[in-house]
């Protein structure tokens, strides 16, 4: 099979995408929930920043961005627009995200996924490069918080377990 | 748009995913490069593996998931397959599969992503879901290796850097 055939195979449908990333952020927000308040906040390793921070980044970029995306306003990230203090204050949030994303993630067309858009004024790519982004970031972060929890003596829930 | 319409909308194709994939191998095997040789076989956090380990499971799944895929093989799932004594030989190893996986990969039809297969005899679920995974268990253990470099000193290669 030539490259050029495979090019115009596709690997999976927009919704099985919104269904794998919502079963991520599923993961997440279990690995929040894991965490004491007072880890969550101030636990750290290596100078990184503590689970909470992360979080409040995961929060402020994949709804924010798809908003973006579908009104055409690159706007600047902006990390401080959400700025909490309890745990239950970054579950409520991640709630309501959920729908946020859903919302607006249905609206993106098969065309528009392909086009280059300049996301936050900063990242201009593809959007479906973008969104995988989203993804790969919050898989990447709430693996530091596995390695926070285990160094905490906490036991993580399974990887796997997304639903 | 309702849920139907979407659901036939498609998100990237196959070789998008490809290049998304080997993006990240390669992003991967600059974290392996970038551990002192003691530390990739030793050093660990609360109870984790050391990073070698974590990389001896990524070579083990992805090209002979591939393979098994293309060949309907569902044999078990071997890690002791390869068992590297030095970052050299891992580095190596990562090479030829990086080979191992391209030609496997463009052998798998769109249709074939939508088809479920009992991987390794054990993990029955849709193709294009497998390889999800694949690329999802690479975010997170490589993201451990991150903390473990900071927790070393090291700073880790840029996230976004995978080419």
């Amino acid at each position: 099979m030539t490259t050029t055939a495979t090019a115009t195979q596709q690997f999976m449908t927009t919704e099985q995408l919104l269904k794998d990333w919502q079963g991520h952020r599923n993961l997440t927000r279990r690995v929040i929930e894991a965490f004491p308040e007072k880890d969550l906040f101030e636990f750290s390793i290596g100078g990184m920043r503590p689970f909470a921070k992360m979080a409040v980044e995961l929060i402020t970029i994949g709804g924010p961005a798809l908003k973006g995306i579908i009104e055409n306003n690159s706007e600047a990230y902006n990390e401080e627009a959400f700025a909490p203090k309890t745990k239950e204050e970054i579950l409520k949030k991640w709630d309501e995200e959920t729908e946020v994303i859903n919302h607006y993630f249905r609206q993106i067309t098969e065309e528009r996924f392909q086009e280059t858009f300049n996301l936050f004024g900063q990242y201009e790519f593809p959007v479906y490069e973008n969104v995988l982004y989203f993804i790969d970031n919050e898989i990447h972060h709430r693996a530091q918080g596995y390695v926070y929890l285990r160094a905490l003596g906490i036991e993580p829930p399974f990887f796997w377990e997304r639903f």
